[in-house]
């Protein structure tokens, strides 16, 4: 049970969401933004970093359903998730996006742990600016969706079922429409 | 120097966002809906919870930026933001408000570490749920302000007149207007 008394029973941030829906509108436009729009990074990598890092906080929910959104992607198959989640430096994935989740792992320690070597091998690899600001800003943006969810104990599934639903929904529609759970 | 090339000299956060206006623009929308939009909490009480994180975070341009803002709003002023750094326990500010820092020092540290107690605390002191969800995702949200900014590397400068200068203006325009930098 979340701590907060949400509308309706609706797992995850949804439910939080539905409590507050003006904050919603600006968050979903933000996952939109980040995840979804124009990016040097594919949308399957994207939610690669973001479920890799919501991994690193223990964030069971963020983890799991960014993981499914992964997965139903191009390019990407459940295999691969939990590679990454296990160690991804092993994981089928290039040495650029490697050196990007080494990044994304820093921001979630601190934004103050990134160093200028760090840049400076993610570049090595050919990484562009845009590729590091927007592996930067998702995995900030990380930090903030799992403390929402775990800050406020939102609920959370164990039925894998569960996530690979809103897997499908979010890899086919990104963030701005009803959770399908509502439909 | 920040790690990537943004388009001007615009130090901090602004800089940044000139180098990507489209997630800027979501970014911006996100801290009106939080910190000036409607919520029980005052636009005074959300900018010291803002500020305090970004503290814990030792995020020195959003701290600095988030107190001078708070320091413009009524109610407020420099000691008393000060005060909130340096100890929130013997600040002048309610014991409810003492409660919901509380809960943002927690959310920083780990959307896990907020209890049960935690909220149980908040609310015998007469926090609503709506005041405990606004203070965990207004503290969660300063998680990724403040690894966005040094996670990139963005220019902080040391002078206090600059963050005054943009405490002024955004306490009196909140946050969809240009920074007063490029007026």
């Amino acid at each position: 049970m979340p701590h907060i008394q949400t509308p309706d029973n609706i797992p995850g941030i949804r439910g939080l969401m539905n409590f507050r829906p003006d904050a919603a509108q600006a968050l979903n436009a933000l996952a939109q933004a980040l995840l979804v729009e124009a990016s040097p990074l594919t949308r399957g990598e994207r939610e690669l970093i973001a479920s890799f890092v919501s991994s690193l906080n223990h964030c069971t929910f963020c983890m799991t359903s960014h993981g499914a959104i992964a997965a139903h992607l191009p390019g990407n198959d459940y295999a691969l998730v939990h590679a990454v989640w296990e160690d991804y430096q092993k994981a089928d994935i290039s040495d650029k996006m490697k050196a990007l989740l080494h990044i994304a792992g820093k921001v979630q320690q601190s934004g103050k742990a990134v160093s200028e070597a760090d840049i400076a091998a993610a570049r090595s690899l050919g990484a562009s600016d845009l590729e590091i600001h927007d592996t930067v800003l998702i995995a900030a943006a990380f930090c903030m969706f799992n403390r929402y969810v775990d800050g406020l104990g939102a609920t959370t599934p164990d039925d894998p079922a569960f996530y690979d639903l809103i897997g499908a929904q979010r890899a086919q529609e990104g963030y701005l429409t009803k959770s399908v759970l509502m439909k």
